[in-house]
């Protein structure tokens, strides 16, 4: 690469995702990639279409979503940020901008995801924060809630709470971490995997939820996954009150030894 | 009144107003009166007006904003309660509802309002709460800020606070309380008063915000005050970090004599 000009970027970004058709470029509608690749074209003059770690569905936010791009443009990062931010509209914000070796990929790097599930119970509907949570009737039980949440952690087949099962490859993942929390009126479900099936934390959240309503418990939330039974899992939970909160990559070293996988 | 079934409801609502054109009924567009009467028709099966503790501009958010309304309807006040936010928009919530004495007048008992600013100064704009703040570039000085906020305390002529002048009476107004805090990137101004002339909390936000960017300082603040010149004070601050936090009333009596002013 001696001699090149060509250099990859790495970007941090938050969105709200009310108003996009999610991460990946639609033709239907806006979409957070194609908002990024205007706005680098715009700074760099190029076009280049950033990979992001994966896509988030239409509705659902981002606190911490992390792609990469291509750019010959020698613009200093801190430069970068600044006209990237000044191109994209007031819902998308980058919040980082790094130089990364070539071989650092956001996808196929990305070691570990978590996200956030936010829902409100209170006795009104909170109209500040409608747009970032689902509202649901009646007090949710904390504590049953948690003892359901330890069922989701380990390594399982959760084609349970796939919405496209059989799909190509394999249902089986590893969540590290299903953490139920409450402050005040809000509950957030934090769930932290080595991958997510398609709509798999909305699912959790949907039958987390029916067990805060005490219409299943533990037990129950054990059994589901161990039939693999979509029909049996809860609803899916809307895309409002999701969040993909932080994406975990492995140390790199200065050449990039370390994103090799 | 022995034998009417008339009766007084007094309630306390929330809202964000980045749809709403303000408190007021507009012909240009929807307002939070109008919502509110649409809402109080459907439930009650007869159109009533209600009467606000004040206006608010368009933009401009409610966590607390007070109104009255009369009635012949006899359900229960949790009952209408419910209903009114089943027919609301989720843009607007009814935190509680009461039967007050006919007495009670949500705008000529209000004793005090306390509005609050939010500023956001990060170094890049927080897309969750861009609604709900106005984001000013570069780091604000909390103690200026706090400084000269404290000339904006007691009773003064505000008008050069006020965005029309002159006015049909008068400008001078008590206020009680001006502070400046910070959590995070974000910085809260609460003004408290017993009466507000139009935009004057904008304003003063506009020119506290002067402050802290070191343009102006605690003495000019004093200046200002004294002049009463509107073209000396800092910019109109923008509706969407404006909210009305509380009214207060006197405490009322069953029959309500404490009221009567």
């Amino acid at each position: 690469m001696i001699g090149s000009t060509r250099r990859r970027v790495k970007l941090v970004l938050a969105y709200d995702g009310t108003d996009y058709h999610g991460w990946q470029i639609q033709a239907n509608g806006p979409s957070i990639q194609s908002a990024l690749a205007d706005a680098i074209e715009k700074t760099t003059g190029h076009r280049a279409i950033p990979i992001g770690s994966g896509r988030t569905d239409s509705g659902v936010h981002a606190m911490a979503q992390v792609a990469h791009f291509d750019t010959d443009s020698r613009l200093p990062v801190n430069t970068l940020l600044q006209a990237l931010n000044h191109y994209l509209s007031a819902g998308i914000v980058v919040h980082s901008a790094e130089d990364v070796p070539p071989t650092f990929h956001a996808r196929k790097d990305a070691l570990w995801k978590l996200y956030r599930y936010v829902l409100q119970d209170g006795p009104v509907r909170n109209v500040f924060l409608s747009r970032y949570s689902w509202r649901v009737r009646g007090l949710l039980d904390l504590d049953a809630m948690r003892q359901a949440a330890v069922a989701v952690v380990g390594t399982h087949d959760f084609r349970c709470f796939e919405t496209d099962w059989p799909n190509r490859r394999s249902s089986v993942r590893t969540v590290r971490r299903c953490e139920v929390s409450r402050l005040g009126e809000f509950l957030s479900i934090d769930v932290e995997s080595d991958g997510f099936l398609y709509n798999m934390v909305r699912a959790i959240a949907g039958t987390l939820c029916d067990v805060g309503r005490g219409k299943r418990n533990a037990a129950e939330m054990r059994r589901i996954i161990e039939m693999g039974d979509r029909s049996l899992a809860g609803p899916t939970a809307p895309a409002q009150g999701l969040f993909l909160v932080r994406v975990e990559y492995p140390l790199q070293t200065s050449d990039g030894r370390a994103c090799m996988v």
